[in-house]
């Protein structure tokens, strides 16, 4: 099985190329080689059983295409993305990557189907985001709901998700979209997004730092583990398709947890010093934006179709702390 | 008021453009001129209190934006597109028209906002269908329904509601997509297209011919008369947009009956002898085609905001023969 990981260098990239290098198969079907693509240099994993190629490329630039197939892939994992912050700063630069690279990489599989080397239909696997939604929500929001994102990065993502759907209802290839969670935790040092207290909240304390918390304890948001945002992807690219119908896009499973339920789960992880380090400053801007945000989401068919997240916030610490090798502070 | 109507020379266009000149203004604003422009040569309403200028271009040519956008209309109807089976049959026109032209449409009104000439943000109007939807249904359709197209034309309107949402969100242009139900009765001769039955069931007998039936009198659909899909688009060119919010596009009110009711309908209007004209020829294909449309809405959403529809199917017969002055058949 060829596989090409198109935004290899970006955090979930490096760890699904990790994760590939260790397995070696995905789903019991080995991996015969690896194409690594992204805007910024991607690495080769140290210890890898099958040949890799990087490559670096803007998704947007014309050639991409024709270079992200060149081995005629069977899985294509689209990772790139401008994100949310960059593409609701930078309009033409989010429509440019998010949407038109998106659709082109879509075209150059849909004409490399025509093409004399005979038929040619990769499983694509998509990662989408919650953000395609757009307050206000039910308290819960099911399989069916509308999506009105209200960022130009969920709106790529939705234009995207509906590409994906027809281009794999007219058979020039598999499509699947995953709709990941918020990715906690993150690892690395704290970013300015929106959503960066989320993790900072759990990673700093872990390493002795002092995180800032701008939202009230009772703040709900829906999570998932990096390593669970991996398995998602692996999981779509084997998913029997026979079971997705034409419906395309899923929402992942995740947990849906307040800022309270986090903390508690940190104190049982790493102990009262830990949460003490957790300084609460408010921040009307981030409690404005976090409040439009969903906050559960009952993803009863993509559980149906097999994918797992973790159930216990705890488990979301614990996978951080064996994954990225934290040595707890005192 | 300067309004330009994009796809002037299609059945709702021409409509539009009669109003406008027989009303001479919208929702009590007088229209100060008219451009009409189509991809065909539209026509010049015969009596018109306002100057019009027509143009023939198409939608998706680079010079089209610039026309459409010269003498900076307060009002834009966009009504330009491939329709169904075209934009399946020919996927890349499909494309290339709705979405490109669209979207070039809508990135020459935001570029022509930064311009010079000041700040420029017109009420764009556009015309979406209630082909976003894809099979499997509820019964009844509500407001917050996901999108999930089963064919490309619906996907390129999703994906325009998708863009008219953000770029309007941007305060590029005021935008409202308008979800139309399958107009009922279309005027002229019977088309290819698979819901064409649904009109010359009714037109044909009144005109003394012989109308096929391919569907059991016991399927359901959702319908609304040209008159109230002009009425549609005439109130969004003047609805309160701060009763919008953020969710600019809208399934709009319609009449849900089965063909017994239509035929019910024709029998109260025009009696026995019109019905007696309907042959029933069972299609299979165009039964699974028809078994895949939705059935009914629950537009409540747009009905709150004073956009109304036929509510007895007798009523859309009769607009029918005033509007068309069909004399009817003995």
């Amino acid at each position: 099985m060829k596989v090409s990981v198109v935004g290899a260098a970006g955090m979930i990239g490096r760890k699904l190329v990790e994760r590939l290098a260790s397995d070696g198969a995905i789903a019991g079907t080995r991996v015969s080689s690896a194409r690594l693509i992204d805007a910024i240099a991607p690495s080769t994993p140290p210890a890898c059983s099958f040949p890799v190629a990087c490559q670096t490329i803007d998704i947007a630039a014309p050639r991409a295409g024709s270079m992200i197939l060149e081995e005629r892939p069977d899985v294509i994992f689209l990772l790139a993305s401008v994100v949310s912050g960059e593409a609701e700063a930078d309009f033409d630069k989010g429509y440019h990557v998010n949407l038109d690279g998106t659709r082109a990489l879509f075209d150059a599989i849909r004409q490399a189907h025509d093409a004399s080397r005979g038929a040619f239909r990769p499983r694509v696997v998509f990662t989408s985001s919650i953000a395609v939604f757009g307050a206000p929500f039910p308290e819960e929001i099911d399989d069916e709901f509308f999506a009105t994102p209200l960022t130009s990065y969920g709106t790529q993502k939705a234009i995207c998700e509906l590409l994906l759907s027809d281009y794999s209802r007219r058979r020039f290839f598999e499509g699947v979209g995953v709709r990941l969670p918020t990715i906690c935790v993150r690892p690395g040092a704290p970013n300015r997004a929106a959503s960066g207290f989320f993790s900072s909240i759990i990673r700093e304390p872990l390493a002795g730092k002092e995180p800032i918390l701008p939202v009230a304890d009772s703040v709900r948001h829906y999570h998932a583990s990096p390593r669970s945002a991996v398995s998602f992807l692996l999981h779509a690219a084997s998913l029997d398709l026979t079971r997705l119908g034409a419906r395309r896009n899923l929402t992942m499973p995740g947990l849906s947890v307040t800022v309270a339920e986090q903390i508690e789960a940190l104190r049982a992880v790493a102990g009262d010093v830990a949460i003490g380090r957790i300084k609460r400053r408010p921040d009307e801007t981030i409690e404005r934006i976090v409040a439009g945000w969903p906050r559960r989401f009952n993803a009863e068919r993509a559980s149906s179709l097999g994918f797992k997240a973790e159930t216990d916030f705890k488990d979301i610490i614990r996978a951080y702390i064996e994954d990225e090798h934290v040595a707890l502070a005192a």
